[in-house]
């Protein structure tokens, strides 16, 4: 395979500077949104709507009846929504089938902020390996496409560590072809010491902390599950859907 | 020793957002900015003075008859200044007993977005063991102190892998008692997995490779050299001087 030129950014803010056109953008939140939504499609959900604000995903319930709302500000969920984010939230009973409109504090901003890219897809570690195999495929049958950019959702447009580790990971399984920014050499570093040792180190995180004094400590070990999920969430026409063996993308 | 309480930033914009009242703020470029600091200092500079613009350098050297020019814009010096970036610019016949006036496109904006904190240094590699001596007497004789505030340079606003390296080595020799953000968690790690190999790391990073397609491989290998001057080299009323024992910080 020809040579995949990466570069990896470290929060939804930075995204505004980047250059996105002719590239295949991969948004990384592990804890929690991309973990989530993987889940949520896992599980049956129909479509996930990421929207920037609660306010606006409020407005856009009344045009979609029978869509559910999901997302979190400080981490907790927001009235009058169905869904905090946790994946646990999200289970076949109550997202089979169903529209979630989705709004999260890093998240869903990073997605919102990668619109200009050919192609947008969100990954986590849970179904790293088929994003993996999506970008390879991506990228060995269209030649037109001038690189990788992978945005890590950062916290409140900060470092995040978890994020990162998942950037390494994912750069790790692309082989040694990769041409990498700095901040890619290092997510390939922190990748490769950490990668016996992937939960334990995000438990000690900024963010894993947080969550861990806010009662989320289940969600922290199911997000750094390596590769339970083999799905490949696209963003198509403003909705996150699963992407499928007859879709065209 | 008090825990130590670390923020490590990945650049000069984001020191904007960050809060410095009474903390100790470190500044790190080592490819070139605080190298050739340090160094120039080590050869006999008096002091250096650090300007935003190559316009500010020269209007400022109107006021202050006698002092040199230093300083690059794209890793070049200046047009009319007498250095440009690199330490081996700065020899003992030419800086002995003079003041500079220095601007770079990172380190001396770095050096200018930290001005509201209550102690200002300049870390390299080079004086790395006595920034880490300056750092503890500094939170031992001084119970107000909020905290430490590690810039990296960076490299036009991107995180940069050989200032994160040289943040991981003060961390790693503050020892375990620091409570880190994520950045200087990784950064840490970085540093412990990179502790036997720094120079070619740093010959292979982004910046690294660009210095080398300009000649400068010769800088990388200097800038990469620990614990070889004893220096601590602090800004105090717009001035960056060499701090001795007789000085009351």
């Amino acid at each position: 395979m020809a040579k995949i030129y990466i570069e990896v950014i470290p929060s939804a803010g930075s995204a505004k500077t980047t250059n996105f056109v002719n590239k295949l953008a991969i948004i990384i939140d592990v804890l929690r949104a991309t973990s989530t939504m993987v889940t949520a499609l896992a599980n049956g959900c129909k479509a996930i709507v990421p929207v920037h604000t609660p306010e606006e995903a409020l407005e856009k319930r009344l045009l979609l009846p029978g869509t559910l709302l999901g997302g979190e500000r400080q981490a907790q969920r927001l009235a009058g929504f169905d869904f905090g984010n946790s994946p646990f939230d999200y289970v076949p009973e109550k997202v089979g089938g169903k529209r979630v409109i989705m709004t999260t504090t890093n998240g869903t901003r990073a997605i919102m902020a990668c619109r200009e890219a050919a192609y947008i897809c969100m990954a986590s570690f849970l179904n790293l390996q088929s994003i993996v195999e999506a970008v390879q495929q991506k990228f060995s049958e269209n030649s037109e496409m001038e690189g990788l950019v992978i945005i890590c959702a950062g916290t409140n447009d900060r470092f995040d560590l978890p994020d990162t580790l998942c950037a390494g990971m994912l750069i790790d399984a692309l082989g040694p072809e990769c041409v990498l920014n700095d901040l890619g050499i290092a997510a390939r570093m922190l990748y490769k010491s950490n990668e016996n040792c992937l939960t334990e180190t995000v438990l000690g995180t900024n963010h894993g902390q947080r969550l861990i004094s806010l009662g989320f400590k289940e969600d922290i070990i199911h997000c750094t599950t390596s590769n339970i999920l083999p799905i490949v969430p696209i963003l198509i026409e403003d909705e996150i859907i699963w992407l499928t063996e007859e879709m065209v993308w």
